[in-house]
């Protein structure tokens, strides 16, 4: 497993410094750390999740309707999740995911660089825990 | 990468029966294979895409909202796709979403079985590739 992408104490480091809920504002916005994909990572994931040719194997997926690698949408969302708790949303308490909508305008490519920029659009606080929330947060 | 979940010779003979546009219909459901989640396949997927204590550690899970070691979402949504690319949804050409609704009405805990079960609600055929189109699906 010595190519997985493990998290770092760097990375420990930055989620201990966090935003309560009253220092959230609609409108506050967090840009993420970068991550870059390579083909490995892609072949890798798809193997286990995503297992179809595109997503595979360079030369099979050539010949597909991507013309080329592509990662597995499943594999962008989790990177974007990574890159989010990560320092992307630092949000005290972590970040646990009701449901939402989710699109993948165009597929993520060897080589590509993936940053989150979010934007916190709405915030509901519990009734009954007044230091908990629903917190809404559009990736824009 | 031992305890990897691998695609199987048979995952892929289940993977070449597989139907056509013209052989899907609005209400058709598909059942797909079944997975059992346990602590490692969750803690792993965690270390790498969403390192957060309740999905990295059963101590640390125990004194967390979900009073136990949870699943990442995404990690329910990866094995999700798994499902219904090994033989869940056997469309002929390979699945590729391009967005949609997801929710988590409850989290993945170790020991859970997972099954997926589809119903085709609507077929959009390409106006220009009268063999190619887009498929509605709902999980039910």
């Amino acid at each position: 497993m010595d190519h997985l992408v493990q998290t770092t104490e760097a990375d420990w480091q930055r989620m201990t410094d966090r935003l309560f809920l009253d220092e959230l504002h609609v409108g506050q916005r967090f840009t993420s750390m970068s991550h870059v994909v390579d083909a490995d990572q892609i072949e890798r994931f798809a193997a286990e999740f995503d297992p179809q040719p595109f997503h595979l194997d360079e030369d099979a997926a050539a010949n597909s309707l991507f013309a080329g690698l592509v990662a597995s949408g499943w594999h962008t969302a989790a990177l974007t999740m990574r890159l989010l708790i990560t320092g992307g949303v630092p949000i005290a308490g972590g970040i646990v995911g009701a449901g939402g909508e989710i699109a993948w305008p165009r597929p993520t490519r060897p080589g590509d660089e993936l940053q989150v920029v979010s934007e916190v659009t709405e915030i509901r606080p519990s009734r009954t825990k007044p230091d908990k929330g629903i917190v809404i947060l559009d990736r824009i």
